[in-house]
């Protein structure tokens, strides 16, 4: 075992009253809530990539965390290390699942066959490392816009080459996501996207797109990898327009091709700002939908245009998402996974610490806020009385669609009086939500 | 006839070297552009609520404009004065066309029924004013956002009475509509939408939405009004987020109830740039999707943040939407509507003109740009160059659907060779572009 | 007394458990923190317009309040309606100030002349209204932005006749404050900004407006008008451009003109948001500039573009605004003027308590959380010792001018050892902030 | 001489029929424009970081350049190459000026003095280069945030010993920059701002930073370096806000310690439009406020919210601003400095001509509309005709101070009499500057 928290022991639940900063004042992960373990409700994942691949660089300078693996010749041997830091931290932070990259677990080889050989090795180590621990694996992805190939796009290429190079990169990612016991399979289309209109077909990329994802989909079936196969919007950066931009182009490309069977959606909070909507918006709109898969836990600056990725702290905010969710039936397969990093400036090894216990306890205190929220009624309630009228007769008819548009406007006109509007209410209801603070 | 604008006469194209700010440089009707009249390409039309219906007011501030219709007592003689001008106006500047809500061409009664007689007298003014002038209408519309009726919504309210009174609303508009031959039929919902989630049940409202549309495609049917209708994104405002926010919010919309096949979109410049994405985006997804069918055209202002809808000027920009537009075969029954208004402090009615002539002029030089684009031939073949790899074999197959993930994937393994990445040369072609000015 | 809110009593505090939402949960007026009352450091003002004077109208649509004296034929008796009304508001929720425009009170008349006696008139109405219930004027200002004279601006005018009329507003409106024992005066430069450079002299206008400043500040020395004239800043809307656009730039525009004497800023949250900042950010940077005055307490909604005047309802983020205030000394002759608005579909009257009494209280508990945050003092020392060099020898040599850049590099390049990163701690931090809620 | 671009022959002007991409179509750089030789007016700059120093990265993919002086293991070996195709790219576009960092042209080292005695090597390099080459420094600057030293700020650090090492840097920067001949100074404060107000001392900050900004400027007259230091602002990135935001928060930084005779502002287009503000505000107000200097032409991409850098190509803005400053006596010492960057796909070093030659060529364009543009007078004339009644007897009086607000309010009181609107004209104004193309 990694010693490199040395000095760190394992985060315990203290009570609303530790002094510790280190310490669970809320997340209690045996508490029942609405009749489920806290743990089971939250399924929290510490990603591999922000936590341990992330080395403090920003487009304007370079290192700031010198983690000694970063520094290391032999790249195998860096990977090995990682995975040791990896499972300390993730064991000592006490969230009970993983997330990566293929590339955040092994390096990219000089050929092909060593990429895929580097990965494969890899893989044995996590296995016997999750063996030891039972950190498990909430789901694994393809890195495909690191590497120079992927400049142009990896299913959108214009070149089939690097479809082909992208295919056996979800291959073998999804192999080793089946080998882990991975509960999901995540795609991030990276540069699926474009710079310009002026060098870009539109159409043939999106052909292109839906190809490949039927394909992955074909051989999800194949291999018998459990759980759905997740797409995670985002509308820009690193691209200037990506096409999986928000929840709306997901489901629209999802249902234009036919994929929507297969196919989930991971959602972003950071994600969701830099599309112009709220986090909660996009959750309950894929539930609408039911599309809805899991989330990347984190926050935005939404005085920034970019992706902060910062850890949540926000607990009314939280609190109204974890709200959506558990009224939409809450996480299955899905979980709770930090996209999150800590800020460049925050050098030390126990700064990861601050943050992921910070974030831990945010959410557990959030849904112990949100159940109160769904104990207590009223915000439900409200809706269910502002939408009565379509329980009524009337609205029955009307949504069972037994009126034509002739017949109503005639009821209407027949009628000839104006309707009564209801206050929407809004002020109160925002504060009753602050009530439950 | 109206003697508004007197002294203004009908306004002639004089060419490039024109000297009058009110003259035609560009803008030669029966010039043809790639074998068709540049009045046939661009089918431009003047709206009648920005430049007759709006009377300079913001929401920090009254009437600047002072029309005289604005002040009268009798608001079915108001509507006919706006009438007269509304044709003297569109006839000098010499659009072919014209649109409308229902409530800009006729008042609000005090009943229902008063209101549906307002409307169908002002359709028999409005139709021998057709027939003196020759101008004709491009669409008709519904406002169910002004009237305080629909502030929580028409087709997605709360209440089903106020659906019904939009079933009114739709089904005199639409008479109206097919009476006085208009080319398509346009919904922007307004207030469809939310203010906050907290009040709100995002599925039923879709579901009524849904509901609600193909009531109107059943009667437009039935009635025989040719043309599409056409559904107008914008992601915000008035309301906080509205259910038609861009191209993919109406097709996943459209998809997920099955309503693609009656439906078109009308992609408006500055609901695009609010909505996050360039104009030429929008109406290059819409073609892809096979869903274009009209534009409304005016600008926005990047650095604000609300809909300016301010006339375009923008040369390079506009010659790539005609690009765009021209490239997925032109508009058919669409148009190009001028939804954009006279700033504020433009107070004369000359800068009606001034604000028309420039666009329109600049609209027809964009277009011969398009043209000069075209028939050069090198921006298309960049791009035919870019994806030559998926028209031979290999991208045929894959394309064709006959190959596995697992067989490419073993294919690339086999290979063991890195791709080999290629400029996309977006500074060459942006100059290209500009050499076409 | 007016009843328009009939059944409603005047609002008290019942202490954390009161289930009502029409009491006080935390504002408990007398209660000491920090040694001061609660209502002498919130001294909380409703403002005239957007509560009395706003019909719910919105860029898209019309009045949907419909308060009775929106519809009066005699405006002067609307205006005296409209008096009963707020002071019946003011006094039953338990706000010891009240804020106005001259045009919220009085009415515009045919000419200047009614317009100043009916300013006058409604002052002597007001002055009795204050006495009769103890509510007092936190500040008057006046409306130079909505009538169609101001469309161009007020004292930045391309007309120096404007510029007189705005004198007369000015001396009137600060005539009013000072009768009414108004503790500041504001200026809120509405449309002092520009549309469009091409047709804007900027240099000109901002001499002209430094040049009406400079007179306001005499007048107000002349007349003994107590407290500070505050300048509000705002990025844009109306104008594209507005001149006092942050607090950077209306501190270099005072500094410009030699102005910083006399005049304070008056921050508000959604103008911060709006210009690119964070509420605590202006706050902090005014006060670091010696110009802090006094807020308008509100908040935007981040994912829009305009001014939604919103009432706050943000625990942490209002603790950490008043945080900064309590550091910074506290209001003196400022106050916290909610310069929000119910939404516009928030019609029924009780709407203004809900969202008057949630947004008083939820201050009062960002109160109590500030003054933990002072009384631990954690915060304030992580800060006092992420500085502690600069107070050490070299710091204060540095910072008392005693070493020249030359010098300093010399002894950088003689000691030849490169510095020690600290971490920034920010994840840390943003938890202990959490652990006050 | 390097042969990098072997094959491309020095860019030639070869007029408006030019075929050839690789030619200037515009940029005649002894013709005379308004009696200037276009050279003298544009004092065109290539910088040494974007075009040799970027390797292609961003914050989702490494290098896709693949320079060969990227790779090297010798450091100052690779200073060598890159400085030779430096002077090769310059020469060959034919660019009069070039800038730099320290860090660009010559490598940090394993000490202080390391990193000194590197600069200085190749400080020597460059004057050589220079000599045969007629290429002069427009500007040099340190780099003060890639380091990790700068982690928490240069100048604005909470440890006084990095403020140490940032005068040392600027030392040695100023120095190089007498050294080689360059025209002025830059700074940018890169890290000189905060990513949190929680472990920020907003005013200490200031203060630091006022003392270094003064020790510079002792510096600059010490040495004997000609031209202005210059400050570029910009509002955040990679700080979520940096002290210099925009030219407001500069100047008004200047005037609060007194450092506003010695500085001057360079304006950068992208750093405009991310502050909120157009290009042209932010020259037009640094030129009324006496402290314009020089430009960083480049665009950002409005719908982005980071720092594109992208090359101008839209001809209208750039000769809006053009005419800005052209009307403000046009560059003295400052020169127009490409801060933009090729698309990380451009990957072919051709991609840097198209980039440098389509930019320059665009702004030659646009000098000549900008010299239309004043030559016609059209657009002068109308600015001066709306603000006329300033330059009569009561516009005088009043702009003289010889007024007081009571006695101009007792005038406008005593004429009872309300003002004329008169037509901001804008439509026609912007169909004027269209007209221009």
């Amino acid at each position: 075992m990694s010693e490199f928290f040395k000095g760190i022991e394992r985060i315990r639940f203290e009570g609303a009253g530790a002094t510790s900063p280190l310490a669970y004042r809320y997340y209690d992960k045996d508490r029942l809530v609405l009749g489920r373990r806290m743990e089971d409700h939250l399924r929290f994942a510490v990603c591999y990539w922000h936590t341990y691949g992330w080395d403090g660089g920003d487009p304007f300078g370079g290192d700031t965390f010198q983690r000694p693996w970063h520094g290391m010749a032999d790249p195998m041997a860096a990977a090995a290390m990682k995975a040791d830091v990896a499972f300390e931290f993730t064991s000592k932070v006490g969230a009970p699942f993983y997330t990566f990259h293929d590339r955040d677990i092994a390096p990219e080889g000089a050929t092909p066959r060593e990429t895929v050989d580097n990965l494969r090795r890899m893989v044995d180590v996590l296995a016997a490392k999750q063996e030891a621990t039972g950190v498990r694996l909430l789901w694994g992805t393809a890195n495909m816009f690191s590497h120079r190939r992927w400049m142009s796009g990896a299913a959108t290429n214009p070149d089939p080459e690097v479809f082909a190079m992208a295919c056996l990169s979800v291959r073998e990612a999804m192999d080793a996501t089946r080998k882990l016991g991975g509960e999901n399979y995540v795609m991030w289309g990276g540069r699926e996207g474009y710079e310009t209109l002026l060098n870009t077909d539109l159409k043939a990329e999106l052909d292109q797109m839906a190809r490949f994802l039927s394909m992955a989909v074909d051989y999800k079936h194949k291999i018998g990898l459990a759980g759905p196969i997740l797409i995670e919007p985002k509308p820009r950066e690193p691209a200037k327009h990506q096409y999986d931009y928000d929840t709306s182009a997901v489901a629209c490309f999802l249902l234009k091709y036919g994929l929507e069977k297969d196919v989930r959606m991971n959602i972003e909070a950071n994600h969701a700002t830099l599309a112009g909507h709220s986090f909660e918006h996009e959750v309950a709109l894929a539930s609408a939908l039911g599309l809805f898969g899991s989330i990347d836990m984190n926050r935005g600056d939404l005085l920034l245009g970019w992706d902060t990725d910062q850890f949540p702290n926000n607990l009314g905010e939280v609190a109204l998402v974890l709200y959506h969710i558990l009224k939409a039936g809450g996480l299955t397969t899905g979980g709770l996974n930090f996209d999150a990093k800590v800020r460049r400036q925050s050098i030390e090894p126990v700064d990861l610490f601050h943050a992921h216990v910070g974030a831990m306890d945010l959410c557990a205190r959030a849904l112990l806020m949100a159940e109160r929220m769904i104990q207590d009624g009223r915000l439900d309630q409200a809706v269910k009385e502002r939408y009565a009228g379509w329980r009524g007769e009337f609205g029955q008819q009307l949504l069972g669609g037994h009126l034509t548009l002739d017949a109503v406007a005639a009821r209407a006109l027949a009628a000839n009086r104006d309707t009564t509007p209801r206050s929407g209410r809004q002020e109160c209801l925002e504060n009753l939500v602050n009530s439950y603070i």
